[in-house]
């Protein structure tokens, strides 16, 4: 990819706050990994364990933390690396602004209300009083039902789905084939015809938020299912209805979140986390991946469940595991019979020699 | 959301067979949460430990079981008061209806029965064959395979993908972006090239079968992948091929069930449960979320596996579990030595005082 | 399904060198399970232990191992069966060749470069530099982005989203809803504000992969997240940025591996299994349903985590596993009292008769 843009590596410093080793007319062109890097294009060191590889590429510069030094180009030194990492690919790489106006395919409804500054991609449908706030993009087949609202500055890539009433906030990015209100699953169950309750509430998202491909948040049944500002989630993440999460959690791709759940800011859910429904999950907690809960967690604490292991192992320990009830009670009757024994052979007393 | 319909309490009370604390002659507009209800709107509560809620609440009525009282509106009250609540909400939110014709930029092929009564979207698929049922509703996007059914009244929500020759039954609901009749998984492995089965079965759908957004349930080797009539799936599941499941079962969000397991009529899945390929789960089954079998699970059983813990204690019996073979065996060996040595103290008898 | 293909007998058994028990002369039409082939269709008898259910049946022939004999009709044995099978599905059932030609609904940028023998289909969407090979197949509401490549005889089905600069190689099929290249899910964690990092790399995916419905496999940070030749992917499966996949891997439904992991050639990854970042699977390892891990895992060495138990059982299990660090110590010392007293009794010497 070559957006055009090219920096001297003074330039940089400068707008990294880097300290510079080596010469600062230097040009670059891009950013790339180490091992494909060119004599024109930068390359970041993580850490001292890519040391290796970095001394063998040809790369024409380096961005990299303070502690590693002795690379073969000139090196951009920043105390937070990874920080500087995702400033220098903003610079490479700036977001594109889409071009407003509404693709010729699009049907927008005449009852919607559209910013001038929206960019309304092909065959995307928007239907009767939904709103599109200024710079939003819209892309192709995108569906924005009845009364939905988006914000200023949002983005929702193909084939994403927004239903009647839903509303996200600004600057909200919603990638490839997520679907954002459908039906919670509410239903009576009944042996004869399980009966739906009707699902009238919606999904409120905040601003800054990010919703990876092909997740689904289900809207509320009364209410609102809602997503905290900055939260941040990834693909095939499940939302179920009336979840509400606080601002700025980090939610693993594949996670389940069950109905009426509540997470408190800051949350961390690890991959294929599960929650059961009407389960709080503390402010700043964590879940370990594929960890899962039924109970309420604290603020802040830390779970996990448990980790794969050699086939043969796993089956002798889940058989074992059947007879570790078993085994706490004869352990203790065991200490019972040896401390019986101990007593009568200490009362034997002169029995030692 | 406002559906402009109003009722006085006196008529819900007849409607719902509630018996009504309080005037049959005030009017409401909508049901909303407790936290939000305004004067004209009906609020429900759901059992006792929403009653401090409930009071708190300027809702202008309740709806609520028999044993909560005292609220501070006039209350209907009804014995099953979650049942009451979905008929309210129908009564409030009537399935709208929709407006039967086939949208201007929908590609129906020529071959195609369409009933006259049925919706068809915008930028809507349907090839040769395919036959939609009275009063269908298709929405934007929707794909429907040459010679693939739909009975009548179900919908389609956006993005939905029927490929050809799969049949839904009648009054089902498919919402946004689920996959029906993509091949299944049916490889026969082999390390110079994995060699693919054709899959040239379909998929059959029952009568009232309601399917979550992204879910994908794939096609028969031969034959059909079936789904009893009346079964609920929730988003994000995974239906492998040859897979029939029966009448009235309850699968939870990010469920998988891998190719050709039969599972019985009324069976539960929690959230994430996974079930392995040629497995029987019996009729009433219930599977706890996260939960996996490998083996045939009896009628009625359930099964859970376990549940996250705070990750130090996690981690430590993690540990110890490696340890617990060898456990019951030392701890056997101990109960032999134990018993030798009573019987060697008994046996020198007197030595006890 | 009628295909209108039909064979004699003794053609099939010559195509799959099969030895025929019975009349060449005989003619199948098609392919059907035991239950419903008709005496114009072949079944196919996978074992012995099908074999009540193949002497029920009214197929017109049979295809079996060769030790499945005595059938009601004539035979095609194979000793390879499987293998036959799928030659005798494929031979009723050809790959349909896609209709050259681009829909006149379909919006193909200028600038983009399509072979004139590829399929393109209603309201596809081809962006500027996007190159589309021969005999490619692109189905309804697939989105190509800017720049990206799909090889000679790719399949993407309805709904596809391959974004800007991700490349597909030859023979790849992707199913219904798929996402390629995404944005990974990388953020700098920061309490004020996540910090996205943008994800500017892409996707390359090799030669004869397959991808299931729904799937989402992420862009790279920088470089590329990569899918080796001949793997297959099921539905619903996650893939990170920046991760790695070696050849001819079998990756089942719901799989989630997070970003920069790296596969070897051959790997097995059951249903709903889990691999962290940074992780290295071994070439030929086989990692069980459901299992997760943290930690490398070995070339050719088959991990798993446990199963399902009835739920009064893992209940307990569970509260007695939290016992389980503290019992090992137990034991340990109750060893050491059992010696004690072991020697004590010996020493005792005479105390027994």
């Amino acid at each position: 990819m070559g957006a055009g843009e090219s920096f001297t590596l003074g330039r940089l410093a400068e707008v990294l706050n880097a300290a510079l080793e080596g010469e600062a007319e230097r040009v670059v062109t891009g950013v790339a990994p180490l091992d494909t890097a060119t004599a024109s294009q930068l390359a970041y060191v993580a850490d001292r364990r890519h040391l290796t590889a970095a001394r063998a590429s040809r790369a024409g510069a380096f961005l990299a933390p303070t502690d590693v030094t002795g690379l073969p180009a000139p090196t951009l030194h920043c105390a937070d690396s990874r920080r500087a990492l995702a400033a220098v690919l903003t610079l490479f790489h700036p977001p594109a602004t889409p071009v407003p106006g509404v693709d010729r395919t699009a049907r927008v409804d005449a009852g919607a209300r559209v910013d001038a500054t929206a960019s309304i991609g092909p065959f995307a449908v928007i239907e009767a009083g939904a709103s599109i706030g200024p710079r939003v993009r819209i892309d192709a087949y995108v569906y924005v039902g009845a009364c939905a609202e988006i914000g200023e500055g949002s983005a929702l890539f193909p084939h994403v789905v927004l239903y009647e009433r839903c509303r996200l906030g600004r600057r909200v990015v919603v990638h490839a084939g997520a679907v954002i209100g459908a039906d919670g699953f509410g239903f009576i169950p009944d042996p004869a015809a399980h009966l739906k309750i009707p699902q009238i509430g919606t999904v409120v998202v905040g601003d800054d938020v990010e919703i990876g491909a092909n997740s689904t948040i289900d809207r509320a049944t009364l209410g609102a299912t809602s997503i905290g500002r900055g939260t941040k989630i990834d693909n095939l993440v499940h939302i179920g209805h009336n979840v509400e999460i606080g601002d700025g959690a980090l939610i693993a791709a594949q996670v389940g979140i069950a109905g009426s759940s509540r997470l408190g800011a800051g949350v961390i859910l690890g991959g294929q986390a599960g929650v059961a429904d009407h389960v709080t999950i503390g402010a700043g907690a964590v879940m370990g991946a594929q960890s899962g809960t039924t109970k309420d967690i604290a603020p802040g604490e830390r779970v996990a469940l448990s980790w794969a292991r050699p086939i043969l192992q796993a089956t002798r320990i889940w058989h074992a595991e059947e007879r570790l009830p078993d085994l706490l009670r004869i352990v203790k009757r065991l200490e019972a019979r040896v401390e019986a024994l101990e007593t009568r052979v200490t009362d034997a007393g002169g029995s030692r020699a």
